[in-house]
């Protein structure tokens, strides 16, 4: 009794919000010294909302009872995503440590691939027959109150071989007359999606249809299962996030900023960054036949940042937009020559701008300075050397950029590996080519 | 009839799902016309869940009979996301065509700014007195059914001064005895926000709480509607996609990228490529003084892209992790230390790590080729120079790209204006300096 005395007069003092607000700087073992002062529901309530990294780590500084107690608190969907996260033996020992139903749910929903439709899911749905009356349908639901069930407010019709014919939310059926049929009064033409269908798509659908539920099917209809819209917000944002991380050059980090130790952080930030430095490596390479025309026209090399850093701006914004529009579904695959077409000319266009700027820049510069080129370099050959060179670059920028998360994704990987760095590398390496080129072309080739 | 007839031919031909494929296909008078081929409650849902964008596109070129009618079957806060797109006189116009009610509650919904929980509520929740029996709110919110409310599975508990007392749940009701007072089984701790709250801020309140509708209060507690996480998906879903363009370094589009003319996108994304054009033509006059020694050592422009570009990917990862961040909650304004001594420390391991590549690079290079640097130019010294530079410019571009999202939400900034190009064009231009000066310190200094 002195105990929980005790721990009533500490949770006087703490309450779920304080506990929110200085998670972040708290080690484990005051997370769980903190968590151990809420009460009871506040506490459920806390444990629910947190990230499953969160969760699994919390867990795992909890006593064996209370780790049992916390996992039982958990929906299947919950309990599978945070099993997902553990070691194989610990997954087994939680496992024993469920009732017999609910560990039966959570072993079917970690067959499935935690990004799919089927991991995201819950089973605990309400199921009404089509031959019921309205009035018996309200009736079952009302007494689903108290059930574990993700929702009551909409009843999926089932035939005997567990296919979904339609559904009934519980509004609709207090529209109805009490003796009519839930079959003809339910709402047939439904949107479904198949157990494997990707979490970004699931969450695409419910941004264009604006559902509060989806059912999910296996390949012969049969139903297994729903997602409900809480938990699409979190997937939404989840994709969003790994996309953002992938588009600055980092690995997905897979939790929150803060949380991630440095150790971590450098491993998912090195790989992009080594392959990065070698593959600008062959810019020296490219620039080695040019040493010498750097010497007889020492602007050459003063003007390389300014012309290759235009050509990764540009493909920096073609490749983002791009890579957001495909994961938004709002362009795809067979898009690429509408988009090639439209980043050819948005892309000469702003290579025109820019162009023209640079091209400024020389004429006054020179007019402006009292510093000459070496005897032979004409200015005005230097100026439309500049011009052309961004113009080109700008353009090459827009086309690689719009163009490489297309054929990404045509080779199976994620178009947002398409990063802004990434695609900055590959255009200063091409950058420097059409410069010195025309450089050589332009300038060098009229030198006495 | 025989007009209806051809209407239903026609229809049959053409469901809701051939025409939303179709869609980003079609100009606007095709999509009039699709739309005109649907069934109408196929069309209600078809216009319902358009873009609002698309909605505005829509409307305009229907009949003003037809428009009337597409107006009336919005909710009234879809219908004012749709007139806030639409031009003065346009929105007088269609104003007029509402209902006195709607037009009403439009206006009221008029007067939030778009971005705020003011603009994304609708103001159709379904209200309880506190002192209602269960049964009598069941039979009330039953009653409702009919009702356009937003929601009938949420009541909302008002005192005489419209001010929140608590919520509850059908479910809940139906879990309590029918004669209890609403008062005693309504949520009173409840999660609500104020009317001006950023909608940024609300999508995350839905993540982190797994919420399906949220109150909104004035200031003196007042209950003013409820947002429901149907409308939150879409928040995030945008919210992210703002983030993703300004981080490619595009003014945010505000519509699908196949939808946006060319010289729209023009528009959007010449404004900071020419800001940051004109910002790299500091590094012609930074790198100025050093031209004489470009020539005295030629290999020193050669190196000049590499190191450049690996200040600016490690700006363009700091930057994009630490935009993200900030924006998901996970890390704020005070946490700003934190955040520095983490991207100094990892900035460091980076640099250390790309730095040891360079410097092998170096002196690799020169054992595998015949070329020779100029007389009195050390290969150790190179390879030093190189090493410390890209060191130096690794941590430099971690921690402007970490701070300077940080600084510009300090200003009052968007923090996603950090963009990876803005990150990396600051990058450059330091990065240069800290490369020659360095040059000189090591090489051109122990020149005969």
């Amino acid at each position: 009794m002195s105990e929980a005395d005790t721990t009533e007069a500490y949770s006087a003092r703490l309450s779920a919000a304080d506990l929110r607000d200085a998670w972040h700087v708290l080690d484990a073992a005051e997370r769980a010294e903190g968590f151990r002062l809420l009460d009871p529901t506040e506490g459920e309530e806390f444990f629910i909302e947190l990230s499953t990294v969160d969760q699994v780590a919390l867990i795992d500084s909890l006593s064996p009872a209370e780790r049992r107690f916390w996992l039982r608190a958990l929906a299947p969907d919950d309990a599978a995503d945070l099993l997902q996260e553990t070691s194989a033996e610990e997954r087994e020992l939680m496992l024993s440590m469920l009732d017999d139903a609910s560990r039966r749910e959570v072993r079917t929903l970690l067959a499935y691939a935690e990004d799919d439709a089927g991991g995201l899911m819950s089973t605990r749905y309400a199921r009404v027959r089509p031959e019921m009356t309205v009035d018996e349908a309200i009736l079952y639901l009302r007494k689903q109150a108290n059930a574990r069930l993700e929702t009551i407010y909409y009843g999926y019709v089932l035939d005997q071989e567990q296919r979904l014919l339609g559904v009934v939310s519980l509004r609709q059926l207090f529209q109805a007359k009490g003796n009519a049929l839930v079959r003809d009064v339910m709402h047939a033409d439904l949107v479904s999606v198949p157990e494997e269908m990707d979490q970004e798509a699931v969450g695409r659908l419910f941004a264009q249809h604006d559902l509060v539920a989806l059912p999910v099917l296996d390949n012969s209809g049969r139903m297994k299962g729903i997602v409900t819209v809480d938990d699409i917000v979190d997937v939404v944002q989840e994709e969003a996030t790994e996309d953002i991380q992938k588009i600055g050059g980092t690995a997905a980090l897979d939790a929150p900023y803060l949380e991630v130790s440095v150790l971590q952080m450098f491993k998912k930030r090195a790989g992009w960054l080594v392959i990065l430095f070698c593959g600008e490596m062959l810019t020296v390479s490219a620039l080695g036949p040019y040493e010498d025309d750097m010497k007889r026209v020492s602007i050459l090399p003063l003007l390389m940042p300014l012309i290759i850093s235009a050509g990764g701006n540009a493909g920096s914004q073609a490749s983002t937009l791009v890579i957001r529009a495909m994961a938004l579904g709002e362009a795809r695959l067979s898009d690429w020559w509408r988009v090639l077409r439209r980043e050819v000319l948005a892309g000469t266009l702003l290579g025109l701008a820019l162009g023209l700027l640079g091209l400024l820049r020389i004429v006054l510069g020179d007019a402006m300075s009292d510093k000459r080129y070496e005897p032979g370099v004409r200015v005005g050959d230097v100026a439309i050397t500049v011009g052309i060179s961004v113009l080109g670059v700008v353009l090459w920028g827009a086309i690689t950029g719009s163009m490489l998360p297309m054929i990404l994704r045509r080779l199976g990987f994620d178009p947002a590996s398409a990063s802004a760095p990434l695609v900055a590398t590959l255009v200063d390496v091409t950058g420097l080519l059409i410069y010195f080129g025309l450089a050589t072309a332009l300038i060098i080739s009229t030198l006495p």
